[in-house]
């Protein structure tokens, strides 16, 4: 397979720990997004979004949207599972995993904060409208695993959710949040960050980080 | 089951039209957005994001996030199912609503704009970035499906791919987006419209539609 992506997009970096839990590997294709490669022709005719990560599978078939991916890399190599087998369950790791990449990431990309700039908003403005979303989001996402049994997101073993959470704590921490205001997630973040799997995902152990 | 929800939510219409397309019914409660009734103590207690939906279930359970209530819907009830049955085709499906729940929604929806204008924007400015939002994701929707049979976005039912499109067609038209550039979705969507239980789920059916 191959994984189009880029060591910093965090939607890249959970694919590669999905990747990395199934045991499976990738060659990865970087697009150097600050640069705009991920709208190169070539690329826009495998991802219409011009976003990354793309997964091409052994077939040369493109798949788009790392949540998606994801689902299909468990709906394909079921094991280790990354969602529970009970359906309220699975459908509060999606919640979770949803309030991050639905409601916080998109909101603070690259595309977003460049459009700010462009309206002419300061670097100020910029980092504290990314520190707002993550803030609230996170907040929220420390309330929603509350009660659950950890030390992971939703228990023992790693989830969709933390495969989720463990890239936007990286990005929060870039924009200068105070992530030490969320111990639940900390918790998971350091269970997830013990596994070799999210280890070698990491942005700076990729062949592209600068 | 309850329902929280908004008439205009573009999260919860998505949610409706599940409801109706599995032949469930719920009751539903409305939070109104512009009034933030969905930050009320009670309401954060169920939905910590303080975003519409959250089903309640016949047990009294809470979930949240609309692609996360509607695949727990098709789990639970899976007739008619709203994800084809292949693999692929259902990883097709999940990036087309995701292209739509995670980079167009979040980054145009009440709370994004309500900041842009705590930052001096004025409503012209708005519009436009919400017009921005719609057409660039929506260009990408119409690729994403230009090799897919009709007359749905994937064939000839509805799936997840739908119940997220045609609420978000009605967002792109309020904020005077050219629809008609984008044919395919205008066919999937007519199709859709012609069912009842999208008919049903409109915002204009709604009790608290204003």
């Amino acid at each position: 397979m191959k994984l189009h992506g880029y060591f910093r997009s965090s939607a890249s970096y959970r694919v590669r720990i999905a990747l990395n839990l199934k045991g499976l590997t990738a060659e990865h294709l970087t697009h150097h997004l600050r640069k705009g490669e991920q709208r190169d022709p070539a690329y826009l005719a495998l991802n219409p979004q011009g976003l990354v990560p793309t997964l091409i599978d052994d077939r040369g078939r493109a798949l788009t949207q790392s949540l998606a991916i994801i689902e299909w890399l468990d709906e394909t190599w079921p094991e280790p599972p990354l969602l529970p087998s009970d359906a309220l369950q699975r459908a509060h790791v999606r919640a979770f995993a949803q309030a991050i990449a639905c409601d916080v990431h998109p909101v603070q990309n690259l595309k977003v904060l460049a459009r700010l700039r462009q309206l002419g908003h300061a670097e100020d403005d910029v980092t504290a409208w990314a520190a707002w979303v993550n803030s609230e989001g996170l907040a929220a996402c420390e309330e929603l695993i509350g009660s659950e049994p950890g030390p992971f997101c939703f228990g023992a073993v790693p989830t969709l959710a933390d495969l989720c959470l463990v890239p936007q704590l990286a990005n929060a921490r870039r924009f200068g949040v105070r992530v030490e205001d969320f111990p639940r997630l900390l918790t998971a973040e350091a269970a997830a960050k013990a596994l070799k799997a999210f280890a070698d995902a990491a942005p700076e152990r990729q062949a592209d980080a600068e």
